[in-house]
């Protein structure tokens, strides 16, 4: 699980070495303690004519105790920032995104390590012009260009805020914001997440976001799931992890250190599902949270895949999803508020050899959530997807070599993520705060260059 | 231009030497030559229960002259098929996902050289049920997953086909069977291609598709631009061939070659637009195809790049697009039936880094056509986009070493694509008989890793 690589680039000696042969250099990633403040430095915030969220943007982050310099004073040449954010919902006709340069341009090299680039955009589905919808559209390819380009772990993304004019949108704008500037997202990057309308309550405290929530974590013993347990419990949850009873000690040790409750069962079971709803309506009578993050590889080319492997991977990783969701809705389990996080995969967008039943589980996933989401946001149930890119777990160290340093460097931070930054993601999805980000598949992948 | 190690590999002596050093083995692609059998074998076609599509695709191919083998006859184990096309509008639930295991697994190893996998499906956006739409979406990934592991240039599409009942979907399906099945579609794989509604007219002669056709193409002097009016000429059009006075020695040359007409203008001068119109309205009356395909790249990165350079690259790829399509239809000069192709490229999709202002003028093409297409479609017009990956022109000839042959061999081909490959997948989109394929981005990049 470790990358000793990436340590070693870290040391001033392995640094010195990098820099002359030209090799990858990992940068350290900031990420999230409790108790840091939100940023480590000002951040310049800038807005194209005409654009609606750089007034509540600004509020939002000064409020949040952020310092936030003059746009329109004379460039300190020595100035660092730790995020430069734009409002570009101005930018009405391709002929205006010239203001994108002119705002990016000068500040290009004056970002801190691990710093944010954050562009805000309208959806271009909702834009009243081809137009106006072409050029907003065009804003992804700046923020991904610019994410593969600026390095030092800096992370690029676009934000599509529906322009709803609601008294709502502020909190929602605020928790995505909050986590997108944060070291939450430390290999979250070369994103578009979309946040629309939607019931959304701001936190007593931004440092427990899940405070008295109900959460349930499936394949919650090991690796990722472990992560999620207590990632989620550390934010206020009252965790419910669950996994198979073959990793019961696994499973009571997490459960152990985060104070929360254990449940041993197999998905796949056909009573399954009914003796989940059960133990949650008897215990807590609710769950405000459910996390579909178990799931199963059993690679083999198709030519050579029995069809054992190809039914066990289609039921527990995209079946059982359907199954609990329906059992848990039917009986009303969820409340308005709640929240649906299913754990996708990159091989679910771009395919993969060896891999035809698992991605075509994950595509599923993708497909889970595109279907479901309209549907649950009438009851004011969110419902997305991440999709992990390489994760350094007991999985990847078991990669061959090459195979698995060509996934640790192939991405804009040239190194594997960390179990705690898929937990941190569906942790900010999971957010009562969060309730206006619906329908989206956020990669957690470090802008890994593999795709569809 | 040459890949020199690919033809080295289609040696004896290279292949087996790649063999046993385990290098990359680009295979000698199927490409089409007119008078070809629309394939060189026969194809296997089989259906999920129920599905809809299977029978009239049935009767497309027999009507082609291609010989299907009864499915359900006991696989010979010799047997050799040139495409397996399956009708998976039947699956309604992840739960019937098997069918395409069972269907794919024996066949696995029975395709020819450059052999063609299609799964035929109903637009999730479209179904009547969450599971539905689950189950359809999921196609993707196991279709993907294919293209990445057959190999030998063997490709896989996942289609969509809007199921509207109506009459003249059998022609829009049969022109993208076509493609897709045939040698024109070599370097196109792992994409998702959607066949909603729409104006479809049947050619005369499938080996003259585009006969009698008006087409205009920008950038039409050298690279992908000289191939696309050789193809289009080939079909049949009729080709107005557009570049800029610099390299009107080089347009002349393609013009006398194929017997089509020359217009050499700045599309970046403020009355190109008004110009083009009157040269188009006085020559021919109309112009019933155009080809967005000028454009140019001027790489660095952002922090270096001065403001022409921004400036000039959204002016030719983007806003020129706009101008033109804009003067045109208002002028009435695109009549019902008409198509519009704009070229975009995977660096629109992933974003690139030096490449800020190419990728920003390339996402915004996509936008483009999601934005324009509906209200086109009501014209009776289509518009969609094409996305090269690594084609090999006198641009990536000039790249260094090293990044060259990654994009050579980083996708399921191990090469890069020819200019033709472009050409035939613009010349499909164009088609009259290709109504009913609107709004779509078809990458056209041997399924390179890269992507979002």
């Amino acid at each position: 699980m470790s990358d000793r690589y990436a340590s070693f680039v870290q040391t001033g000696a392995g640094r010195a070495l990098v820099k002359r042969l030209g090799l990858p250099d990992p940068p350290r990633l900031r990420r999230h303690t409790p108790g840091d403040p939100l940023v480590p430095g000002p951040v310049l915030l800038g807005s194209s004519a005409g654009g609606r969220l750089a007034e509540p943007v600004g509020k939002i982050l000064t409020a949040a105790g952020v310092t936030l310099p003059d746009p329109a004073a004379s460039p300190d040449a020595g100035a660092r920032f730790a995020a430069l954010v734009y409002d570009a919902t101005g930018i009405s006709d391709s002929t205006e995104l010239r203001q994108l340069y002119d705002f990016f341009h000068p500040h290009a090299r004056a970002l801190l390590p691990s710093g944010r680039v954050i562009v805000l955009g309208s959806p271009p589905a909702e834009c009243d012009s081809p137009r106006e919808a072409t050029a907003q559209r065009a804003l992804e390819g700046l923020t991904r260009s610019i994410g593969k380009e600026f390095g030092r772990g800096v992370t690029a993304q676009l934000v599509y805020v529906t322009p709803d004019g609601d008294a709502g949108t502020p909190v929602s704008l605020e928790s995505t914001l909050r986590f997108l500037i944060s070291g939450r997202s430390a290999y979250v990057s070369g994103q578009v997440i979309r946040v629309g309308t939607g019931t959304a309550t701001a936190p007593a405290d931004w440092d427990r976001p899940l405070d008295g929530q109900i959460v349930l974590v499936t394949g919650a013993a090991r690796g990722i799931g472990a992560a999620l347990a207590r990632v989620l419990a550390r934010d206020g949850a009252r965790v419910v992890a669950l996994d198979v009873p073959a990793v019961g000690d696994a499973l009571a040790a997490v459960v152990n250190e985060i104070g929360g409750s254990a449940v041993q069962l197999d998905l796949t079971a056909p009573d399954a599902p009914t003796r989940l709803a059960e133990h949650l309506a008897g215990r807590h009578g609710r769950v405000d949270v459910v996390v579909h993050n178990a799931g199963i590889t059993r690679d083999k080319t198709l030519g050579r895949m029995d069809a054992d492997r190809w039914d066990s991977v289609i039921d527990v990783n995209l079946s059982s999803q359907e199954r609990i969701n329906d059992v848990l809705l039917e009986r009303d389990l969820i409340p308005a508020g709640g929240r649906i996080v299913s754990v996708s995969s990159i091989a679910g967008i771009a395919g993969n050899r060896g891999q035809t039943n698992y991605a075509t589980s994950k595509a599923g996933v993708i497909g889970l959530v595109d279907s479901l989401a309209p549907v649950l946001h009438e009851r004011g149930i969110s419902l997305n997807a991440v999709a992990p890119g390489f994760i350094e777990t007991r999985l990847t160290a078991r990669m061959p070599l090459m195979l698995r340093e060509a996934g640790r460097r192939m991405n804009s931070m040239a190194q594997g993520g960390l179990p705690v930054d898929v937990a941190e993601t569906i942790g900010w999805l999971a957010w009562p705060a969060t309730g206006a980000a619906s329908g989206n598949l956020v990669r957690v992948c470090g802008q890994s260059l593999l795709g569809a």
